[in-house]
């Protein structure tokens, strides 16, 4: 079944200890649906702008992406520029050019309206609410935000927190949405607000699922998946939307939407953004086959696994 | 079989979001064996003043635990005061009085000489090198140090690291003794100093375990262990004495010494230092059950295993 992704579609200059990366492809939208392919059919809304080139296209269209929904503007395609300290968990941005990323206004194509699963990626939340009013038929909606719109567009943000199933934020916003420095509180009062399901990720920790015992039971215990320690990790850009991409794909790809699907879906998560930060930008998530990710999920299992 | 803990009895003064509690019975050693005592036969090894009263050894007698070895000194016990703010990760100290612990001289009774399975808790590593030789058929020696020790005794602590098998640290403490950010890089630098694993704690996010390839066998993956997400921690001092206990406590009680087993001791570590933080001090640590402890093994194992 097919995944629709909206969100930004971007130029990165990357600057990380092991070495830097001058306007390489990014973007929420792209990581996600690089992700995702791998698993399941993916739709992408985006914009880009007049710089954007054939080969810029063909990283998507090699992935079997439909990019139909990737409008052209006048102008330049959103360009950010960030560097990493010792402290890969912290991007520090140098740059924002917005570009025509600051216009975007998300045209779904009509040969997407019959998507079943949708990702909402990290763009204004009225933007997202519009999204998910225009699609009919959605089985799951996805869901990204950042500290950026909880403080700023607080009152949209739960108007579209109540059509998103499952939202995933890192452990900072979650705690921030709900003015609570307990992880285990703060996720309960986000499910309060309209999610069945919170993935809080927590980069090199991993991440947890939160369910709304209302959807999934009293007594529904949290879930936890690892991420795998690695030596080098060369560029933690995009780990967070590919742990998206894979965990959305991986769920559109079953036929059922249960307990333990999410819980594997958050092992698939975590495979997809440990590839991710092997290399610059989205150089590993391009060239991947389903025996890597494969072996790799057995090895996330054995990471956690007791016999 | 037995398990020799040396290490810190102090009285703590401890102020959280959820309360205070004023001069109670805490100390590296005190949760470290209490944790332990669940699982199998202990003995201490530490130094308390003329304030230390029967009430006092008699939290460590109703579980059992041998106290031959803790050592009545002219003056004071140990006493240290702390808080923790909303970040309950990091204790802020307010005072520090070393008083008997301060002159500590580790003697271990001839009726201890034949454990199996020796502790070396935070104390200075001269003194912990000094324990370790001593001791003469150990099967497995676990070990703990901090900032303080690698910065001020690196030359020193590089000795005891020779002759520890496990060592129990956390992610700071780990990267600070490598010089190394990179979390499995630094693990890697660590075992080549000589342990033949290498628990780093992670806190709330659980913790891992290295394996050293020339014991274990190439590819030995590291392994993770949960922590429970937990809605109120009412005190976090003395969780990671108490991991440590539960960890080395299921060792000593198993008949071999195996990468299962230590995985094992990983998850029942993680249950042990889950119970101490729900209360202040170590009230939960007194009054836990064995039913109490499976109960909880299970919930951790619920936490990340896939169907």
């Amino acid at each position: 079944m097919s995944v629709l992704a909206v969100g930004s579609v971007a130029f990165d200059s990357i600057v990380t200890p092991s070495g830097r990366a001058d306007n390489v492809l990014g973007g929420s939208a792209t990581y996600f649906s690089l992700a995702a392919s791998y698993f399941t059919e993916v739709r992408i809304v985006a914009v880009v702008g007049e710089d954007f080139s054939s080969d810029n296209d063909n990283v998507f269209k090699k992935r079997g992406i439909d990019i139909r929904g990737i409008q052209r503007a006048k102008g330049k395609t959103f360009r950010w520029g960030g560097h990493y300290l010792e402290n890969l968990n912290e991007a520090k941005t140098d740059f924002t050019e917005l570009n025509v990323f600051e216009q975007f206004k998300p045209r779904i194509p009509p040969e997407y309206k019959d998507s079943q699963f949708l990702f909402l990626g990290n763009i204004h939340p009225s933007l997202q609410t519009t999204v998910r009013s225009e699609m009919d038929g959605v089985r799951l909606t996805g869901g990204d935000t950042m500290n950026y719109w909880i403080q700023g567009a607080r009152k949209e943000l739960l108007e579209t927190l109540k059509l998103v199933n499952v939202l995933l934020i890192n452990d900072a916003e979650a705690k921030m949405l709900a003015g609570d420095n307990s992880l285990a509180r703060a996720a309960r009062k986000v499910l309060d607000m309209g999610p069945q399901a919170l993935v809080v990720k927590h980069g090199e920790y991993g991440a947890t699922i939160f369910f709304d015992e209302g959807t999934f039971g009293s007594g529904s215990h949290p879930f936890r998946a690892p991420a795998l320690p690695i030596e080098e990790v060369k560029d933690p850009t995009g780990a967070g939307d590919s742990f998206a991409g894979g965990f959305m794909g991986y769920i559109a790809a079953q036929g059922e939407l249960n307990r333990e699907v999410l819980k594997r879906a958050l092992f698939y998560g975590g495979v997809m953004g440990s590839f991710t930060v092997e290399r610059f930008g989205t150089e590993r998530l391009q060239s991947l086959t389903k025996d890597d990710i494969e072996a790799r999920f057995q090895i996330f299992r054995e990471l956690t696994h007791l016999e």
